[in-house]
C-alpha cells in the first residue's frame, strides 16, 4: 500500500504577500522599499540538518528482491526514503526515514511550475567483504548545495547529509548485490514546495533521498556507440545554469536525444557557438584521447568548467586517474575548448585515438564515431573494437576504488 | 478536506527497457538499433482531448469566497480543478472536473528531476452584463502547445482544451468579482508523471488547471519601478528554450531576482550579449517609447522573437493595439533588438519618452529607471508621475476588450 507523504507547510504570510506574477512580478512588497533580506532570516540562524534527531518508521510490507539479471536503471526503488523538509522560518526539519511513499503536493506547489528542483546522482557499492561503501560523497553534496544555491533552495551541512545518507543504506543494504558491476543508484533531490504561484524564492522545501538497485550498464561488455552532433539547439551558455545539476537542464535535452536517435545515433554531441566547441554527450561529459600534431604525444583532453559544463563527479575522477596513472607515461592531461572541427581533422591525420563519454551510471561509455555535417568522424575504434584501451583502464581504475579493492580516501564506508 | 488525485500510470515495459542514467543516457535499446519512433505510435493515431466525454464531480466542500481586498495572486484557488491524464499508448483520457485536491505522485516521478513541465497564464474576466470571458485563448493554446512540444510531452487540439477551459470557468464563476481590475487568473499546466528516472521522453503526462481569484495589480494605481540591469546571469540564448513557457526558465531568474532587490530595485533587466540587447523585464515583456533622433517621430520599440523572448501575448495585444491606435497618428511601431548604450544616449538626449513590462498580471508596469554600469538610466518619468501616457492608455485599451466593454474578436466569451 502506497500511503502520501504530506510536506508541513509553515505559514508564509509576509511571503504571501508578495504580489508577484508569473508574467509581471513587479513586488509590491518591493515598490515599497522592503528589501528581501528583512523578510528571511539569513540561514545561518536557521536549523541545519541533525542527524541525531533522525527518526526511522520501517515498513511492514518489505518488497521482495528482484532477480538481479531484471534490474532496470531507476525504474524500482527501495523499501524506504529519507526525507528533511525545510521552511523559511525553521531551518530543516527532523529528518526522517520512512516507507517509500508517494508524496502529496498541493498542484500550485512551485516544483511542478517554476522547476525549482535539484538533484544528485550517486551509488553505494558493497565491496568483496561486505562493507557499503559510497564514492566521493563529498563532492556529490558540494555540488547539490551549489546547485540548490542557484535556484534559491536552503543550503545544508555536507556532513550530515552524508551520514544520513549512510544509515539509509545501510537500512537498505539488503538491495545491493554483491557482484562486481552491481550498486545501488541513490538520487538525492530537492524539490521547492511553496503552494503559491508568486515567482519568487521558495518558502518552503523538501529534499528526499531515493533508492534503485542497478546492475551493470553494459552487461555483456562495452558497446560503442554513435553520436550525432546538435547544431540547432544549444545546452547551456556562459552566465546560464548549464553547470549546475538542476531538472532545468534535462528536460529541453531530450527532443534533440530523440532526433538523433530517429536518425540511427545512440546519442547526441552539445557543441557551443561559431566555433563548434565541444561540450558534453547527451547527460554525461566527453572524453578525447589525441596525439599530439608535433610531438606525438598522447592528450586526455576534455572541456574546462566554465560555466557551461556539469562539474561532473566521473569527470573529476577521471582527470585524477589521468593524472596519476597516465601522466607518468608521458600523457598530457588537459582541460581546454576544443572545436568539432578539430577533432575532424584528427581523425582525419590519424591522431584521434579514442572518445568517451562519463557519468555515474555508466563510469564511462566508448563512440566509435560522430556524425558532423554530413559526415562521419571516426573516433578511433577498428570495427571489431567496442572501446579503447584507455575507456577500458578507466573503468577498472574506477571500480576498484568504489567497490574498495583498492583502499582509497574517495571510497567511503557507511557505518 | 484534501483529497489525493492520483494519476493513473499506463504500463511502460517498452520504455523501462531504455536504460538510460541521468549521468550517462546513451540506450541499450538505441545501441541495438532500435529507433524512438518505432516504440512510440505517432501521436495522430492516440486520442485528442475530446470535452464531450468530461466527467464534472463537484465538492461536497465549497469554500467561502474571500474580501476581495484580501486576494493576493496565486494564493488562494477555487473549488475545482480540471484534469486531463495522457499516456502513450491511449492518448489523452477523460476530462474531469474534479474538487480542487493533492496530486499524489511517486518520488521518481520525471517532473520533480528533469523538469518536464510547462504552463500558461491567463485571465477570465466578468463583464458589466455579467458574461464571463477569455482573453485570447488562442494564443496560450498556441503556446502551450509549442512549449509542451519542445520538451517531449504531448500536444493537444487548442478548441478542445478552451471548450473544456470555458465550462470549468463558468463552474467557477462564482469567485469572478465585477469590479474592474478583480479577474480569475487561470493557470493551465502540464508535467510529466512517469516514474522512473530514466532521461527520456515521459511516458505519461497530465494537464491539470487551477484557478485563483485575484485583484488588481495596482489597487491603488500604478507604481512605477526602478530596475538594475542584470549584468553577471543570462536568461536565455539562442538554440535554447526562453521563448518557451517552461518551468526551466523561471527558477534560474530568483537569484538575479532576488540581488536586484536586496540593492533596493525592484526588479531586473535581463541584457544579452557583449551589445547589451535589452531583452526582458523580470519574467515580463519590456517596451520602451523613443523619440527618433533624426525625424523625432515616436517608436514603440520592443525585442523581436528571434527565440530569445518569451512570446507574451500581451506584448502581442500591445503591438496590436499600438499598430491600431498609435501607427495612425505617426508612430512607428517597432520590433527590433535594441542595447542598453542606446537607452542610455537617448535618455540623455530627453528621447527616452516612456519604458514598461508587459504580461497577463499586470497588463502594463511602468518603469521609472535602470540602474546600469553605476548609472541611473531614467526613463522619462517626472518625480511626481507613475506612468507615461501610453503606458495608460494601453491598460485602458487592453482592459477594454478583456472585460467586453468594446466587442472585439480577442474576448471569448464563456458558455
Amino acid at each position: 500500500m502506497m500511503r502520501n507523504f504530506l510536506p508541513r507547510c509553515a505559514p508564509r504570510a509576509a511571503f504571501n504577500a508578495q504580489r508577484s506574477a508569473a508574467r509581471g512580478v513587479f513586488s509590491l512588497q518591493a515598490a515599497t522599499s522592503r528589501p528581501y533580506s528583512s523578510i528571511t532570516p539569513p540561514e545561518a540562524k536557521l536549523q541545519d540538518i541533525d542527524p541525531s534527531k533522525l527518526v526511522i518508521e520501517t515498513t511492514k510490507n518489505p518488497k521482495p528482491l528482484k532477480d538481479a539479471k531484471d534490474l532496470v536503471f531507476g525504474a524500482n526503488f527501495t523499501d524506504h526514503m529519507l526525507t528533511i523538509e525545510w521552511d523559511k522560518q525553521t531551518g530543516w526539519h527532523q529528518p526522517q526515514i520512512t516507507p517509500y511513499q508517494n508524496l502529496s503536493l498541493d498542484p500550485a506547489t512551485c516544483v511542478f511550475h517554476y522547476a525549482f528542483e535539484c538533484f544528485e546522482g550517486m551509488k553505494a557499492y558493497r565491496s568483496a567483504s561486505n562493507q557499503i561503501r559510497l564514492f566521493r560523497p563529498d563532492k556529490n553534496m558540494e555540488r547539490f548545495n551549489k546547485s540548490a544555491a542557484r535556484i534559491a533552495l536552503p543550503t545544508f551541512d555536507s556532513k550530515s547529509l552524508i551520514e544520513l545518507i549512510s544509515k539509509f543504506v545501510k537500512l537498505e543494504s539488503r538491495f545491493i548485490p554483491q557482484q562486481r558491476g552491481y550498486s545501488l543508484y541513490l538520487r538525492p533531490t530537492m524539490i521547492g514546495t511553496q503552494k503559491t504561484l508568486g515567482v519568487g524564492p521558495p518558502g518552503s522545501a523538501l529534499l528526499y533521498v531515493i533508492a534503485s538497485p542497478v546492475g551493470p550498464y553494459y552487461p555483456t561488455g562495452f558497446k560503442a556507440v554513435s553520436l550525432e552532433a546538435t547544431d540547432y539547439a544549444v545546452r547551456a551558455w556562459p552566465g546560464g545554469v548549464g553547470d549546475k545539476k538542476l531538472g532545468a537542464n534535462y528536460a529541453p535535452c531530450i527532443v534533440p536525444q530523440r532526433e538523433a536517435m530517429s536518425r540511427g545515433f545512440q546519442q547526441n554531441l552539445w557543441l557551443f557557438g561559431e566555433e563548434e566547441y565541444v561540450t558534453e554527450v547527451g547527460t554525461m561529459n566527453f572524453f578525447v584521447v589525441l596525439k599530439n600534431k608535433e610531438t606525438g604525444q598522447k592528450e586526455l583532453i576534455t572541456a574546462p568548467l566554465d560555466g557551461t559544463i556539469l562539474e561532473g563527479v566521473t569527470r573529476d575522477s577521471v582527470l585524477s586517474l589521468a593524472r596519476e596513472k597516465l601522466a607518468p607515461e608521458g600523457w598530457k592531461i588537459i582541460e581546454r575548448k576544443y572545436t568539432m572541427p578539430e577533432l575532424a581533422q584528427a581523425a582525419e591525420e590519424g591522431r584521434l585515438v579514442e572518445a568517451f563519454g562519463s557519468g555515474t551510471a555508466a563510469i564511462v561509455s566508448p563512440v566509435r564515431s560522430i556524425s558532423w555535417k554530413g559526415k562521419t568522424v571516426n573516433c578511433g575504434l577498428k570495427d571489431n573494437e567496442e572501446s579503447g584501451e584507455t575507456t577500458m583502464k578507466m573503468k577498472q581504475w574506477m571500480e576498484a576504488r568504489q567497490y574498495g579493492d583498492e583502499e582509497h580516501e574517495w571510497s567511503y564506508v557507511c557505518e
